[in-house]
């Protein structure tokens, strides 16, 4: 029993590495076909959503059926239950890679917005939290995920800057106020993506640890503007 | 053990219900602040998230503890894993009525943007797709889940017709582009309000029939515009 239990978890592990690598293929390709208007990608990200929510369901399964047929406790218990966030996580995180994508493709078109200045480090920082956190929980590396939970502040921050560039650009044409909510949502999908990862690292420090964090690190509190409370 | 089970599963029953509660209060206080320009009660909203955030941890500790005590199977499994789902999406529901709070906050200082003439009916169908998620998981109503589901499509057709008519009022002056950007934000986060009142509707199918159903009702595509693909 013990023996089936070990391997069944293994073969969850894997799969779930599985649903990581093409929601982390999806959010690469989405930031890309942002920042170089590429129809083409975009429309790939869009293409690969429904084996991501194919692979969501199948794992969720596999979860609830390790926990019928062999009633784990303590640590296997744990792996379980976290695989069930992370997937949820991931799933979700598939979900904002193709809203980025749709919102590409419309910005693909002229009235051509400018690129805000900030979106790279933004971009580049969210793949990094994204990364980090599967790391970690591949690891099992507490100051890993740590790390992650503070990434978070600065892409909340760089949100706010990059929507008041957005927003005087669409004051000064507003032909420019079309592209600018889909800029606007694009970037606040981004910074979903960021809040996801932090979940994920949360959920890491839950299967170490055995103790729930979600909403026990108080962040430092962003400077707000319309539209982005968090 | 059978009988500490039923009395436990009821105990995480009633929790669930009293974290249902305060959620429903918050989305209802925040709609109306947002319609009525209410400042005091959105900020009574804000003053509440704590208490929600803490339900939810609580909440889920519980469902562990269950799972870990009671290696409980089929449908007590089912009873508790639905808990775990529904009570993440409450969470998120309550962070969500939070960051309308948050807007309602903002659109009640000059310049005043025109209510859209579409929010009413979208702010009453979403209230009455958060009861009946909650009351078919209360009574295990399979035909109101589904009724539930369906209702989605209606929310996300009023909110594209509402992001229209908003961007109509910000091209014809700039100065509402500020004010447009929050109104865009508290339609998005009530339209994703439905979308975790759905969730619930497909966890409690998952509940009735051992079925996990999310991502399997193809949902008849509404026209998008920017911002918001889905």
């Amino acid at each position: 029993m013990a023996k089936h239990l070990q391997r069944d978890l293994n073969n969850l592990q894997r799969d779930l590495l599985t649903l990581a690598g093409l929601v982390e293929e999806s959010i690469h390709k989405a930031i890309r076909s942002l920042q170089t208007r590429d129809v083409r990608l975009a429309q790939e990200v869009i293409a690969a959503d429904p084996q991501i929510d194919l692979e969501e369901n199948h794992i969720s399964e596999e979860c609830l059926k390790l926990l019928a047929l062999h009633q784990p406790v303590a640590v296997d218990l744990r792996r379980i239950v976290a695989a069930m966030m992370i997937t949820t996580d991931l799933e979700r995180m598939g979900d904002l890679a193709e809203e980025i994508a749709e919102r590409a493709i419309a910005l693909a078109s002229p009235p051509i917005l400018p690129i805000p200045s900030r979106l790279q480090r933004m971009t580049d920082l969210t793949g990094v939290m994204v990364r980090h956190s599967l790391d970690a929980f591949v690891n099992l590396d507490k100051e890993q995920a740590e790390r992650v939970m503070h990434m978070d502040d600065e892409v909340d921050r760089l949100n706010v800057e990059i929507i008041q560039e957005v927003m005087q650009n669409m004051k000064s044409s507003p032909a420019l106020i079309e592209p600018g909510l889909s800029m606007f949502s694009a970037t606040r999908h981004l910074e979903r993506i960021a809040d996801h990862a932090t979940n994920i690292a949360e959920d890491v420090i839950y299967l170490i640890e055995g103790e729930i964090v979600r909403h026990r690190v108080p962040a430092a509190s962003p400077p707000t503007v319309v539209g982005e409370g968090r």
